[in-house]
């Protein structure tokens, strides 16, 4: 699963989208969807609503691009960004609602529902915990085990593999090319200077490592590991639009495909 | 698809169920599910929670009652009773959402989703109302054509069945033993006084015509032809779970056999 | 309290304001603010939180802007633009709950709260319903006899001003200078061609002759009277604010003074 | 502000009212407000709509309960038990809007607003965090410093007054009769056993040598000072309901008098 330095790499770019709500208008989704190739779509909780959800499928699907759910937390007025203290029954429940809510308009659209990627403060949660990890790869699995659960690549993403393939599903790993990572393979916390990257060289840089030689420099110049099988970029403002062009041109020049994993044949 | 007055008559008794919400409890579920034969769950909108939701599944599953989902107008405080003045569009996109939320608990316990009937005001708000009926069929028949569309069975049912048929699903016609009719077929107003049948017996007594010759007797005395495949029974209360159990004693007398309709064969 | 073609006119400029709501940012509040003398500040059920109401309460002190609650149909989705069939009781206690919330930042920041203009498909649905007009005057004056309401000028707009004196309050009757007027002095329907004038030189045109003369220029060129104390003025997007600026310089160099009303005494 | 043990003791008995929503009916509010002298009732965001709270206001005056203001998270599902990690400035500007939504009912039966306790993981989150503890007293300062704060008797509460004071306001401190205690005056995690006392004569018991000696008995038999203004009763329950009765009896035979206390004069 993990991408390798051989003769044909490939690496999936996925994007936040469907943040809008009602009249509300986020992102710039008409113009990231050209550079990714998978779509982490809103279903209701933290952003978006039905009208929006079932444009962004067809979005989607007009550029090719693979449709996943993005859960978060049932908190609009937080955008998803407060960590609530829910059991690992609420988040199980939770995700599976969201799930099948956006699995509707992949049904609308007649596109495959791909992955699901949990969204802010919910993933960050999920780092480190076993039974709230669980918890997600359950819900996913009940619903479709061709469905890909995306984890934060590094030490846990390892485990949150683990953990999904008893539930039976896969997962694929993230890696975030506009972030700084300290020498353990972890994010630097962003209340650290330079812990976000905002050079689109520098970042397609890195992203062209992640994806070729399955490394990332850190903070304090040591090479980490870190098997990634899909890069995060961002499309809420211009310049995020801007980084993940760049990016996507510097992986393709690379010889690098960009492109969504294939749904796993389940047995 | 009508139930109609040979040797194997048979018909499904339906009742509203997961209305309960977070802390809130609402209904006697685990009661008057022994004498149903098809659940209409709440998504959500207008009650409901996840947790609800998988529960009250389950519960179906328990008493091999047909899961159906049953979607509302957003709007928790009014109960899904407030009309509101939505477009045909966001209508679609909001019944699509719910579906595919209920989906997902019946993927979770392994049963089939069997129905949608809308919720309250929404439910009223499709009678004489193509455009909407509308919205609702196609939000049912793109997430999955085996669906049953539930519709107030008459002058309007007939007309929703035609759309439902056009937009590729079948429609179950619904009549309330509990309800007095107007000499149209139509459901005498809550306004006038008599709309409602408290009595057990009569209630039983209306519900065997209904299923056995297909028709009930209006408020001026006639009969109306009322051709009906699903009797709405209500579980909010301890009268209206009396009442059901007793509709089902009478039905079971009647030689009628209470159970929902199968899904039908998608060509 | 209506303007007259006397040698001192005043009018009132408001604006609905505060629309941003969590992550979500909507309108032009730092712009428009400059050009108007009332802002009628988003209480959240439609639109707005507790932390842009406390922000845009500051902005309308810093500015010298009277701030008045703008509640709204509990509908956030719907942005407060669709009806809710909601009882004149529940639309009494939802105004008197969205006054108060917004009370409480003016409190904080230590200005009066001035008026309550209801908000979209709110204040469509007073038009012409005593019951729910009496219903929201009730709100207020029993809040506070020296709030304004405001309302549609025109014909309801008397009456509406008749059952706020039989409550005890004030009314403020509001025009529009940028809509289209029937010759019965009644808003054209935004469904017709020619109900919205974007051009900022003929709505200065109008607000003008609404402050000065008290009268407007109807679809058929017909004069009708229209006696107006506020105009209202959109501050959502880049024209709004250019005709506003161009309304408010326009009435001023007619010698008119933008102003909002004095509170009046209470006995 | 304390209890003494002296000739004219008085101790005021709160409980959480006002926690219905919509279709949802929860506690006995027309039962426990005979036993009760001061009313917490819910504003809306984990409990409570606009009517509950005018009904519940009602309810207060009509039995000449005082009536204060019961915020909590945004969080309707979890009924404002699961933490949200919000800032600081979130949670001022959530109490503030709650506050004044429910004085808005207050002015509508002519009572005055005499408290205000924050509910559940909102409690919770208070004690030991200086931080959001002086954002909650600036949020009821700056409404009305005749409000009296409510905070958890023991250390905390001590630190908890002294904020207010620093802020402009009174605060009450509050004593759990039926919660076991530590020997440092906190309260016994419900996690372990014997954590909540169902047995009404020993609750009483506790109540009224909290009221006239300040004291509570501790899970190691060891007795800690814990001087407290205000009881906590429940009306969830019929228990509850028995034990607040209870609660009241005892403490009367004591010559204990059950009142709220009075506004403090504001300079």
């Amino acid at each position: 699963m993990n991408a390798a330095p051989s003769a044909k790499v490939s690496i999936d770019l996925n994007c936040d989208m469907g943040e809008s709500f009602g009249a509300y208008t986020l992102g710039m989704d008409g113009e990231i969807i050209a550079h990714i190739s998978s779509a982490n779509i809103a279903c209701g909780f933290h952003a978006g609503d039905p009208l929006v959800m079932s444009r962004t499928v067809l979005l989607a699907r007009q550029h090719g691009v693979a449709a996943g759910a993005h859960p978060g937390y049932p908190d609009l007025q937080g955008f998803g960004r407060r960590t609530m203290d829910c059991t690992a029954a609420e988040l199980e429940a939770s995700v599976r609602y969201q799930v099948g809510a956006l699995y509707a308009f992949c049904q609308e659209h007649g596109v495959p529902l791909c992955h699901v990627k949990p969204h802010g403060a919910l993933y960050n949660s999920l780092v480190g915990n076993d039974t709230l990890t669980r918890a997600v790869a359950r819900a996913i699995a009940s619903f479709d085990r061709g469905l890909f659960m995306v984890a934060l690549a590094g030490g846990y993403g390892e485990r949150a593999r683990a953990i999904g393939r008893e539930e039976g599903i896969e997962t694929l790993l993230e890696a975030f090319p506009d972030r700084a990572y300290t020498p353990q393979g972890t994010l630097q916390s962003r209340r650290l200077p330079g812990a976000v990257i905002h050079d689109a060289t520098e970042a397609a840089r890195r992203a062209v490592r992640m994806a070729v030689e399955g490394v990332v420099e850190a903070v304090d110049g040591s090479l980490v590991e870190l098997r990634a099988d899909t890069l995060c970029v961002h499309g809420d403002n211009p310049n995020g639009v801007a980084l993940a062009a760049e990016i996507r041109r510097r992986l393709e020049e690379a010889g690098v495909t960009v492109t969504a994993r294939k749904r796993p044949e389940i047995g």
